[in-house]
């Protein structure tokens, strides 16, 4: 019952902190005869670093990924894996302000509160840094997806940026390499990059909606009634750093719907059953359709911005905080491949459990 | 890791079909020595009882709990809980129709590329039946509470239902329990009555949304970075039936504020700090804040409803469906108290997990 | 993380008190597709079921066996399956004595310690009739076994009673089904008798090694470093009421081996790897080898017995205790269906998890 | 559901191979505000540690351990400690022999016969070498315990070696650090150090029995009736390497005596129960009873001797192998410091546990 893990046969646990000597992440129940080595793990922790565009922080972070154990000559072992990511920029540094304040909207106040204690610097454990172990194991689990059902894709891209939403109509897969949000609107990218603009500049920060689809996933994986693959999506997404909700399919919107402009009808296709729509995001009573599994979360407002605002101290005196530093004036962007790297882990996962629990096969239709 | 399980300490496990013998939950790690008997268990569950009103279905369940074990001379004695429905009305009837066609927007057609076996009868383990055991583990969940917590208050209320939402300017506490949706606000009631009616009359259906609100719990419980408070809420929510969406606190709303309008200031109280909003629903970082802690989640329309729907047989044949019988129009309606057991056992389940990780103190402020 | 819950992919809960309404196994995650009813559990039930011969206690339970959900028209779907024992003889006795004293040897102190509430009244949670469901979860794991490894065979027998061990020259598998200690020496089996009446007629007890063989266990299956086959054997072993011991293969007496006699060396035989031995009891770094798996355990003396025993009560005050009632003078008789229904729950188990942790290929040799 | 990992609360997952990068172990659930820094823990690595004297490997590894993470200015902060230790000396060597060769009694064919892969180097995953991670957690626990139950020691020692057992007359704990052994009877030394002489210059090796006391542990931890104390102990030394037998106080012994013998008698002291004996090795039920909680554990010979050995071919033809290298005559010895940091994780892991459980008060007696 290791509080810092996820996942049920593929099974990660996260540890460090943003500014002690290291983090990573200590896989465990990942499948044997998988070909990964560490630039294949790179290639995603580079598209979540940090200082690649104006309108994520300008820190510098190498983030470079070391394999530390479970693999030999180039394939995993089914032993544990040890990715790990060593923080080279450490200095010591000012942090007399936050030592003592707790920053509004941070876990600064609550981490005192549980623990009596607290690793002030950057964070500590509750820094967003944390996702890069995460990446980095989204990584691996993406190259284990490959061997065991290799039409999976794992897109995510942002669909909001405050109250500006993509036009669904303008939705193009391959926009999504070619801007800062990653996002399927190429107009959206434009309108989007002259507002976040004018947000950094005056030291504002706003949310953002990320949405990840998994394509191609095959019928019948994940767990009723409590390991549902949208419960466990839903955890997986929830337990990143600032999202405050998550939806699946339809998501909140179900809610306004009546049950005829709800239902997903079925029909027989050459490969299987097909719908006449996706309400459902691709899952049913927990279990996946067939159709693309598509997941959404919202990001809120980075809280560390250039307006002051009132606080107190450890010792429970009131004052005013103002958080300097560079900072992500949407750290949504930055969401997007630890979004995707959390769905990499949860689909493997299942389709592991699936193979645990069932075997290769299962109920045909036709 | 039983897939039919949840919590980490206090541990419930569901069991049972909608038309078999029975159904019920095993508790595991009920603290000893808290009263119960039957009756206050029984309390919650005739609040989730069906034909309780015109907008819940005229179905007859006596869902009679029955306390099989773990509890001497009315207390618990810290040893496993088994808390028993009984099926009352298992009468043979024609399934015909739902044994060889897939019901669009059930469990039926997953269930079957799963297993290649289900009980089709009612929908078997699918059932929304299920969420009856749920709500016995929460009503132990609640008295345990009492003793750990004393303070803790958990209620839930629709706050939507289709496109209405309530006015949180109508907002009363004291409305929740007088009108059949569990609303606080006496209009929305009204208005809500009116609208259902006819759409029941139409033998269609709406979702909804429910929030649930826990009152009273102290500062410092949840588990990061993956069993966190929100985290955990989140699974719980999005593991009922039908539910497509979960928000903390702001929720999706989160995406469209700034960072000054998100954040909630801190002051110092006279019992420890207070906040000048509650944008984060009471938790930060994964732990509790002290403010109430707020969970929101949309339920899809029911599936079943009066219209011919497009469908396929389980040999692949394109048909229709019409899924007869008397329906909930609105689901929302009762899972209410079933968002208020799952609350109520995440709740318990995170104030027995602070006590083992760090004992009964914690840091101080002021 | 249940406490009285066993297994990673095929788990077993076990509740219910010896004079509560009921006791029973929540199953979940047995294999869809199992053709299981209750005969097929009440079988095994008999075989532990007291009172068939002088040698285990003359109590009468029925110990009938319900299934209450996870079985439709003859077959496991895959949800939980619930077997269900109701406790047919409850009615109120004098348990003064045990209420207030603790029986030496017994649970009563610490169940008392730990909880500060106990059911005392036969033992409560801590009486040996809790074994009555692993042997029905055994049943049904059995049953599971055969669809995936059907040359599995899982046999456990009586070695030793007292200082009396059986003489390995004397093994036949044949004798085992022929004699009230299911042991395989015809000759020990007649000994036995006459040492064992004589102890019970004098009111004493007296221990017993019990030995579990699984023979036909393909190779490979094993989980190292934590949940390695032996590992997993040992705990479930070591959680039977009254086992202090157990040994995989050579046991405790690979102490006094010398590296050259204990190596089983290894030749290639017709259908893969022959050896010349089998000290490792069927098992090399956590993993199945594909001979026979091989457990001992010892059953230490039942603790009720007619010599009065110096002991104290609740209150500490110093008393003495004599336990009245009819008891088996050697619990290790009924252990031995224990002892294979917990191999068989894990055999299934690791099955079932190699299955989900490499699929159905692994490495071939030859 | 981590197959690398043990514990409850206080959660240990080790990763790493003999001759990879580095080893460790990813510590999550160590309580908060234990002060811990690097030497505290080296202390134990270097009992562990080889080449200490003629009767250990002469190999040369530093096992030099570095906190990664989870220790703020000297005391951990409640999130996950990682503990690393670098692999120093990983030069290519020729491995030609055991490449393809599976060594008898070792888990080369097992790991081959499950992964279809295997690091051969020196064994891999399944090396001796993962203890030092180990022992490693255990340092790190030791610290822990300090804070909850300060009363707690542990330790463990040899008590057999060969044929060879300790005198019980002998017993004195202050001899125990005082010979290479750590074995409590200092005849027994001198003898051992002889017999083992002989058999290291021939070649050969030899089993042991390892002991393990945690003394001060106070009534009421264990949680029946699957996590029982006893249980999880038997798990951790069986999951030691090359241990084939687990005994609790009495252990296999029990089986031998009669119930009148074998009752430990309670009687009232001055600060609760005390018993006449402590043939239940200070467990009843799965939970503590005060007395000092004794496990043994048997240790096979190493199975790397001067001997030739038959064995065969990944490709299955039959050959035979000679295992050369510097190595432990009896792995025994170096098992101690592992027996101990085992315990004084599971300890630790359960006073966390009960807390969680009952919180601080327990049932009072007199």
């Amino acid at each position: 019952m290791s509080m810092n893990s996820f996942g049920h046969l593929f099974r990660v646990t996260t540890w460090g902190e943003s500014h002690g000597p290291a983090l990573g992440a200590t896989v465990d129940g990942c499948p044997p005869g998988v070909a990964i080595d560490e630039g294949m793990i790179q290639h995603w922790l580079d598209k979540r670093k940090p200082g690649q565009n104006k309108f994520t922080t300008q820190r510098r972070e190498a983030d470079e990924v070391k394999i530390m154990s479970g693999v030999f000559e180039g394939q995993t072992t089914g032993t544990p894996v040890q990715l790990m990511i060593e923080n080279t920029d450490q200095r010591s540094k000012d942090y007399g302000d936050i030592m003592d304040k707790f920053r509004p909207g941070h876990a600064d106040i609550t981490y005192w509160q549980k623990y009596g204690i607290r690793d002030y610097r950057g964070g500590g454990r509750s820094s967003a840094r944390e996702t890069a172990a995460r990446v980095a194991a989204g990584g691996l689990a993406r190259e284990a997806i490959k061997q065991i059902a290799p039409n999976v894709q794992i897109i995510g891209y942002m669909s909001q940026i405050g109250p500006h939403k993509i036009d669904r109509e303008n939705f193009d897969w391959s926009q999504i390499e070619q801007n800062p949000f990653w996002t399927p609107d190429a107009q959206a990218a434009e309108d989007w990059a002259a507002y976040l603009d004018d947000l950094r500049k005056s030291g504002n920060s706003v949310g953002a909606v990320v949405e990840v689809v998994a394509r191609g996933v095959p019928a019948g994986i994940g767990a009723p009634v409590y390991a549902k693959l949208d419960t466990d999506l839903a955890a997986a997404m929830m337990s990143i750093n600032a999202v405050k909700g998550v939806e699946i399919g339809e998501g909140m919107a179900a809610a306004e719907l009546t049950g005829d402009a709800n239902a997903d009808e079925i029909f027989m296709g050459q490969n299987g059953p097909q719908y006449s729509s996706n309400h459902a995001g691709g899952i049913l009573g927990g279990i996946s359709t067939g159709q693309d599994v598509v997941v959404r979360f919202a990001v809120k407002p980075t809280s560390s911005i250039l307006t002051t605002r009132k606080t107190i101290t450890k010792s429970g005196e009131e004052t005013e905080i103002i958080t300097k530093g560079r900072h992500d004036p949407c750290v949504g962007i930055r969401a997007v491949p630890v979004g995707e790297a959390m769905m990499a882990c949860v689909i493997l996962d299942h389709l592991l459990l699936h193979r645990g629990q069932i075997g290769e096969n299962r109920g045909q239709i036709g």
